[in-house]
């Protein structure tokens, strides 16, 4: 991707990828341009070695900040970003607020998307013959599960505003969206989750999570 | 718990529950005493309404710091005694090895841990009427995955010292030692896992770790 101006940051990510998608959303609050490289992971490209030299984990995305090891899991990424380009914070100075809004990211980014991702849904299939169909019944019960929390915190909890914590875009609000927009993929029920689709559409409308979506990013279906 | 000092801060938590370990052995490490309360996992009283109100999501730890409502999430947990009680840090001070050290704490907490808790064993067998051992396949095929790209990591990257980040504890090693007690009651095998096994066993000879042990709990099978 040209920049026109020089950039030390370099990221390995996928169109699709929910966890890549939150670190570009801060990249692009931030200010900050990145040159992305998309892995194929259709094509199992992830799992290359020249890949897995780079993230032994086989996953995206994984973070270049000039020369140094490579930066990886997208929340240690974002807390990584806070602490080197601080000037456009994505966490709340107050602590309990800081732990608010990390506990609603962590809903979406430990408890909720590790679940569904390809090599849980490969495996069951594979490994105890399910057909997709009811593979997926699986990752539908886990998106639910999951926006059940948010909507639940969201709308009963002080702590929320016009975004999760407060009136600031924070990692909370990143990993939201991250899940909200795989619930058209994957088929979900939205109705009975307002607060979380408020507060979704909310960020949508902003630039730099509309530049970030998945579907404006290269490799992905088009229309 | 009788404490000699007045403590502010009281817990949730419940002898097995890998996430509440992590957060007792920092509370130990910073010389915070905490009074525990122990949810009955196995009688589902996580899902009581009185216990739902403290977390929606019917999970443990959630931690209380005086007034103010509960902290749920370790990781959320771990960072916010980070900013509240900093005299005794479990994280560096340099971003980039913060990120390493947050990063292989994510390995566990995130892509990990989530994928064999209760209530994904119950959903597989449950909904697919999957046997246990059945089951216990993917919970193995998960913590080998895990221990794998921990080993991987810690064994040939430069960070790595006589704890997964250096020569101080951090949340990397109290996420590891959670994941490792797991390997003998899940009877997963650790030959292939000496880096992770050597930190892990430095880790459990200390007195703030040993003292966390799940089997040091009250409602821990004895012998």
């Amino acid at each position: 991707m040209a920049n026109d101006v020089a950039t030390p940051l370099r990221m390995y990510g996928n169109w699709r990828s929910a966890a890549a998608f939150r670190v570009r959303i801060a990249l692009n609050l931030k200010g900050l341009p990145v040159e992305e490289t998309f892995i194929d992971l259709d094509a199992g490209d992830q799992h290359k070695p020249e890949f897995r030299k780079i993230n032994p984990q086989g996953a995206v995305p994984a973070l270049f900040d000039g020369g140094g090891p490579p930066l990886t899991q997208s929340l240690a990424i974002l807390d990584y970003l806070e602490d080197a380009y601080p000037a456009v914070p994505l966490l709340p100075a107050e602590p309990r607020a800081r732990a608010r809004a990390r506990s609603l990211a962590q809903v979406v980014a430990c408890d909720t998307h590790p679940l569904y991702v390809p090599r849980v849904r490969n495996y069951l299939m594979e490994a105890y013959g399910l057909p997709k169909e009811r593979m997926m019944e699986f990752v539908r019960h886990v998106f639910s599960t999951g926006l059940k929390t948010l909507e639940t915190r969201l709308s009963t909890e002080a702590g929320t505003g016009r975004f999760c914590q407060g009136d600031a875009v924070s990692h909370a609000d990143l990993c939201l969206v991250s899940l909200w927009v795989g619930t058209g993929i994957f088929g979900v029920e939205t109705a009975p989750y307002p607060t979380v689709a408020r507060i979704a559409e909310d960020c949508l409308a902003l630039e730099a999570f509309a530049r970030a979506h998945p579907l404006c990013q290269p490799g992905a279906p088009q229309g």
